[in-house]
């Protein structure tokens, strides 16, 4: 089920071959070019050149003739206008596509703290089972502490992905045989999932570490073993301010765009250097000014629009965007690797 | 209360929809375009523009005709002097947009570093309150000076909002059950606001890990918790570096603009420049060099406006500027949030 | 044997002289230059081409002309379409760049890492070695541990060279002498080989600096070590975690690509581009448009295959791409000489 | 007299208000230009320009005709020439900035370590003083060491501020009331005054945190203490190295500039192109040919003026330098403020 | 003797002034321009384009003549190719100098990390030699070792340099009163000379924190001492780790260069365009072709030739590459500074 459900959320995002040319060209799937951001504007230019043409074409009155004469002397002014707008476009399209991998970085080393965390804490559970002196009631209340940690691990990489997507339910499915369903109900209910599942971490983090403090002095507790398990508590912790810092620059993305000056003082040129197009070359170009009006200004929209796609790519039906549920898969499956290949060298050892 | 001041504040820099181009082109709101920011010279450039087009088309006396020519033939060294005022005006822009980002990313690594000393402390409290060999009185200072580290830590926040701001008063409401009458009057009087916070936390940091002394030996400290406690304590203390870290930052993108030359130097040419187009195209264009003008000039001006908007971005009322008082409130919730969570955490541990 | 296998991968990417202008650029090897990219387009672009100037030429029906010379006019649109499209371009050359730089400096910090690793384990075998308070026994079980330690490292750089390159299968000959052939089938079991390598690296370090276990209190263990060995272990436990970070950070460049929604409209304008080249210019350079064309789409097309080459640069068989197998043999050979000085300077010390 | 110093330092490197567009553009001061870098090479193109339309204007024979007539036939090299030019320019002048922001964020980075140390060390003096089972005598000693380490702190940041200026004597009112006579003495005398700085911190750290050994074991040592000591000396062990670490990039910038072929190839062509232009375009400007040259050459020229500008950012006279007597302001008043909030806390509690 | 090496070293590699304009232009010495780089492909250029203006000029075959003026036509055709070309010429030129700076980095953190180190072993040894508690033989074996470790970090620059530079033989003179003659012997004859400096380092490392192992518990060792030597020995391991992660970079640095697909293209375009100026131009500037061709190439091919110049900057005998004798010397400089002043340091507290 869980394999399920992370099969469905990445199927909305699939890879694509780069040597493909057909694919990436003419076969492209639709949903894939992002035309709904720039349909509108898009769509304004389109009717205001068709009627412009029909103006001068059909009706072509004299004074309409003079007018556009006019105009078109005025096209050395778009040199200096160009200019500056490549510049913010250019500007604006970096800035989306550094802060597309910006995000994928942030997953990426999401992968490998938890990568850390778990294998650090199978080594520790080892460790621990291999330990004479500890009673074995302490010993399983240790492993099971390590359990949960790891699996709140997981949880954490789940609901990171539902609170970036601003999905407020959690996906039980990919979380079955992770969280009991109690854990799940009560990372539901809060108001921040992803730092509720650190806070647990940490919490386990305690119980790993600190746990002589319930046998109330019963056992002796050597000094070896509290060097030993500060040496650890303090990596562990080091781990999981990795992840929570990675969650906290996801969010930090998520929360915030380009100044609004820029984007408006950008659009603003676009829009009046598209519109202007027609005006300035129909008389030039006669028929010919509507298709390649089309094109001219579907080329910088498009720019625009890709920009736009990339510049948040949290969400789970967008193409583009990031494929978290594959990353969050990752995790799962990694944390579940590094526990059976734990659990196979103890067999091993016991034997 | 608290909430009804950061309210108040949030709303003077509203979130904007990237998908709607109508709101970001057509409607945007006008304080969002930091027209101000170059209205001088413009309205210079249109004065002078106007009054020339009048001088060659009404007076049109012919001497001022053959020097207007003469002009129109320089247009060729617009070409090199362009070159070099885009180069000059893209890297203005860039440098002003990565300072922006760079305060922002300050901020949340505010967020993530408060999260982080929050959420330690908590699991001190928790782990020191679960101890049976602590006096009741030890353990009730030591929960103590962690409840007020993770105040100072968000006073330290909104303090730093104010300084950067340049504000000398505190918001007392936003503190208004962070911290006591008596610790923000304290706060206000100092000097260095944020430099003082960060100094009280170093100090309830001290009063966590070395509360020992106070109980002149009455008490004997075992090994094991000198151990604990330093590793708790570096821990704590990197945190608490961090924070000062990123205040340190902000302090230092506010107190320094790009070199003074470079502004001079882009700026003489960019209005050099302005001025020119009247003369060199007034011509060629006739009665359509007013509005090219206009237009052109606020293309080119306008980017330069932009760049100064998001420069120092750390103004209360500027709508581009960073939305401190959002950050400060996710700090102060999410400190809430943890120290609920501990509390809860606690609750359930002692049934 | 290991060094066969070694150089026969190492000759598949030889390295170049840049001084050497002849043989960049006139006798370059044919697989260098990454032809087969974009071939197909390229040959459609040309057919095209040739077709249509035979149509000009030799049919030259009236109404073609016309139109023809309708279309040379629209060049003018062409100033705005490129300059889109070289934004484009050079925006994806630079981030194809920027990953080969990223995976490079990933395999380089991956040798030094494995230097520091296996540095640091001759260095804790010889101290072993030399500490009379440890039983004969468990310096053996010690020294054998840094020793599988460090085998287990030369293990990882070669798996995750086999990993990135998608290659199921082991080449038993390069880990021929540095596991033992048992261990050699274990890794090519597992699903990922790499994790398992740091995993079982994580096995060894335990076995290093938590062995005391074993000898259930026989031998009374003093603090003194226990101090040392957390200190140590958590410097190796920091290579260790270098490691990891590394392979991560390139499975992340390998498993990512630019948003397809930049591909796709980069290449689709980059292609109705090429076409229409003869279509605009066929008039104007009559025969010479067939060899102009060409080249022109050569140079710009060829860009675009750079970017495509050096994207995901872990392929064995391709000349750019990453010399993983040279890097593989620098650490083998690094480990190999830093084990062999550790025995030099043991012997010495021994007489 | 401190204050004073730095007060008259700081006036030569006033701030200055970006709002103000004739601030900026028109008054802007003269010395802000950097005019002085570019003066010879500027008057002599200015010479040449005069004499060369002086020539074709008056005596105007007629073989110079036909040749300046071939000459601006040549024009069409110009955008081959100028793309590489700018370049060159534009990559000069980015490598200038970053370099000044380097150098910035080193001073910024000095500011907070700074900080930094000073709390540390004013935290640790109160929980020395609080400590009962110290004797008088060695926690005198101790916090007397604490405050020699803030003084060579501050002496750190003013050492490195007239090392990096090439000034070799030590302003000794700007260190006055913080090293006794005798130490700024010494450190004048020294080869490298910052490392001796440094040094001279680390010796204070000895002192701080090895005291015992100087009571020759009269005094038991509790093991309490050295675990705490050795944290305390690790975290200031830090500060310390961010210190000597930011020192180090400082002095690294000042001995580095761009490599020479870079600078010499774009001087050759700046200036060559800014000879050529008289003779290019003299037959069609004219008169105007003069100032239009003198100011497309200060365009170009003032480029590559600012960047020599702002390349090497330490001196004491330059108005567009580092305000780094600001920078020592801030940190001596950081750390004097520090220490009096470490007196006043103390003062408190001793009550 | 030393300073003689050294000195002769740097006299290769002289500084320059940048603000003296006629030096770096007009009297740059021949060696800066790395003209060598680009001779055979310029002179073929030349030497195709005296051809051909003598056949056009003298011969003038009328043939030709068409020839040449279809071919003029398709100077449009270059605006296409010269964008793509100078894209990339702008691109491998940046990359060039970002290596260069990574490389002067590199050498840079390598000062600092020396001085770490020799301060940090300096005050170490004050430590011991103060120490009552230790015999004198060992304080002494331990001083040694100190006095050892800085000697090792000295050789491991100047091995560095010449492992750098691909020469094989040590420098004797500048390691004279640094190493002794045997250990020089023992590093000649090393594969690999940096690896074994650090190699040797980390096993005085061994000798400063461990030496108790040779007492033979004839000396009870204190637990105090283990702690500040396992808090003393992590410190030298970061910087030794420091080191070896620096040289590593520059390694890395050496062995790599830009893909060759990227170096193939952009020469083979430079190539064809160079050679193409003349047939097209030949027309238009007559006689004027010869020089105008010659500037332009050497412009180009000048940026081409500066990229490789900078691409591995580590030659001895370059102007511009790394002044590498002149760090190295600034290495054993600080190292002997630092020696010193703990040696007086030393003298004055045993009076």
């Amino acid at each position: 089920a869980r394999f399920q459900s992370f099969l469905s959320g990445k199927s909305k995002q699939p890879d694509y071959d780069a040597r493909d040319w057909l694919r990436t060209v003419v076969f492209a799937p639709r949903n894939i070019r992002g035309f709904e951001n720039i349909r509108n504007p898009w769509l304004c230019v389109q009717f205001v050149t068709i009627l412009w043409v029909l103006f001068t074409k059909i009706i072509e009155p004299k004074p309409l003739k003079t007018f556009s004469e006019q105009l078109s002397k005025v096209e050395s002014v778009y040199l200096i206008m160009f200019s500056t707008l490549g510049f913010l476009i250019v500007f604006r399209l970096t800035r989306a596509a550094v802060r597309f991998w910006d995000c994928r970085q942030a997953w990426g080393n999401m992968v490998i703290y938890s990568r850390c965390v778990a294998d650090a804490l199978m080594v520790r559970a080892e460790e621990v089972q291999m330990d004479c002196n500890k009673s074995e009631e302490v010993t399983r209340e240790i492993v099971a502490a390590c359990d949960d940690c790891v699996a709140w691990c997981a949880a954490f990489a789940v609901s990171s992905k539902q609170f970036l997507r601003g999905i407020d339910a959690l996906p039980k499915e990919e979380l079955l045989g992770v969280l009991s369903e109690e854990d799940v109900n009560k990372l539901q209910k809060s108001p921040h999932q992803p730092m509720f599942c650190y806070s647990m971490m940490r919490r386990c983090s305690s119980r790993i570490y600190v746990t002589y403090r319930h046998s109330q002095k019963s056992e002796m507790r050597e000094m070896h073993e509290t060097i030993r398990d500060e040496s650890g508590r303090s990596e562990l912790s080091k781990y999981l301010q990795g992840l929570i810092t990675q969650e906290g620059a996801l969010e930090r993305l998520r929360a915030t765009k380009l100044p609004q000056i820029y984007v408006a003082h950008l659009r603003t040129f676009l829009i009046l250097y598209c519109f202007s197009i027609p005006f300035v070359y129909a008389m030039n170009w006669g028929w010919a000014t509507i298709p390649a009006t089309a094109i001219a200004t579907f080329a910088l929209m498009g720019v625009e629009g890709a920009a736009m796609e990339c510049e948040i790519p949290f969400d789970a039906n967008r193409a583009n965007h990031l494929r978290m549920d594959q990353y969050c898969e990752t995790i799962v499956n990694s944390c579940a690797l590094l526990a059976q290949w734990g659990g196979e060298e103890q067999a091993k050892k016991e034997l």
